[in-house]
């Protein structure tokens, strides 16, 4: 039987005021077993930016990473961020790496394609290196993944952190019986999305359908569902939709087969 | 007999700028055997400092780290050159892996104690765990080490280059046959200032206190090498003394016993 692993995705937000990451590090710390974190960036990258006089673009919600930007959100994400989780880790017992995809090559990617819209420096995964994340966590080191990848060449890329998170966790389910917990700001998917206290405990394929159909899960909500049936169909054993008030806790939405 | 590893640092003025960059990510590259890579941060985090409205405060040479000086340097260093390093020579088929002394708790240390002057948030060397980088350094990973050290209660502190150097190739001596390797902008310890060909090319301890008492060795270069005979007391094989254009060539000042 294979020994358990928790892949934790949380929000730039969290991460960046100084009591929700106090809470979010003595939660993960608490945490029984093999973990990992993955963080996202948040907002701290777009005030530096524009206090470096960098106009910060997005367009449907996705930040372009312009060369200006890129070297941003390598400071912010990969420097601020990530290293202070890792002190905050260590200061709690945790023994953290903070680890960007270039470090040991853990995950490649490739700029995205300019189709429509030219994203710049912003990487779709191609690869995660499963076995040397696998052998840092056996060794009890906490891998904590800022939201950068690089593509082989020398070249560092803006990555989407529920990207990470998914595809690390896929590639780590050789490994580990692995849990994929997404982090938002919701205690779960919700079938009422004006009661918090609506939170669908357990989601199958045919429980999702269903809901899509009747129109309770919807909009923004489905594409997150899918990508979280696509890790269960790659061989994460569940994925849980929850608050990072509640990690550690039981609750949220559990997805699974 | 122990396998041979060299341990190298560079300044941040080769690391900030784009050709030096190269070229020492090539000969880096292509240096034979184990090795370790220390950088410094140079003064793209002064500019970048100044851009965001800090000041740096430097006094006798050494940068006095505020609580936004902190947070720059923590960014600069550990996120934009450390990341730009290492996927620079990951693109050069060295597996690197950055790390600050708080990743996998590699290097404690304590805020500078205050005297006549407040560093700040400067770190002072206690401990380097030299066993987890053997370890990942017999796996042909490569660590790249950025000036920033922790305390071990969260809190990350700016730390000299030359002295994680020094302390790094210390603690790995036990595992490895170390050569430390400083570079700068001269090619050794001249003989004579003004004649960059006057490199001297070997100092013992005798030689030393000859050229100090002969007023040939002098003023800041005092204080490096007597680091250097520490290094060499301490179990570290040979230092050499040169320029980063000379890496991987013979040349420079070798400090030995």
């Amino acid at each position: 039987m294979k020994e358990k692993l928790t892949v934790i995705k949380v929000g730039g937000k969290i991460v960046e005021e100084a009591d929700t990451l106090s809470q979010l590090l003595n939660d993960f710390s608490l945490l029984p077993g093999h973990k990992l974190l993955v963080h996202g960036g948040g907002r701290s990258a777009t005030q530096i930016a524009a206090q470096l006089g960098i106009e910060s673009k997005m367009v449907n919600g996705r930040r372009i990473t312009d060369a200006e930007t890129l070297k941003v959100v390598t400071m912010v994400y990969g420097g601020l961020v990530n290293k202070t989780i890792v002190a905050g880790l260590q200061a709690r017992g945790v023994n953290a790496i903070g680890l960007t995809g270039a470090d040991m090559d853990v995950i490649r990617s490739v700029k995205r394609p300019v189709k429509d819209i030219d994203y710049g420096y912003a990487g779709d995964v191609k690869k995660v290196d499963g076995e040397a994340l696998a052998g840092l966590i056996r060794k009890n080191v906490i891998p904590v993944m800022a939201p950068l990848t690089h593509d082989g060449k020398g070249q560092i890329l803006n990555t989407n952190a529920d990207t990470i998170a998914g595809e690390t966790a896929k590639a780590l389910a050789g490994f580990f019986d692995v849990t994929l917990v997404y982090c938002f700001e919701k205690r779960g998917v919700l079938s009422d999305e004006s009661d918090d206290n609506s939170v669908i405990p357990v989601l199958t394929p045919d429980l999702f359908r269903q809901y899509v159909k009747e129109g309770v899960i919807k909009e923004g909500m489905i594409p997150k569902l899918e990508n979280a049936f696509e890790a269960i169909n790659a061989g994460v054993t569940e994925v849980i939709i929850t608050s990072a008030k509640a990690i550690g806790q039981n609750g949220g939405t559990t997805v699974k087969k």
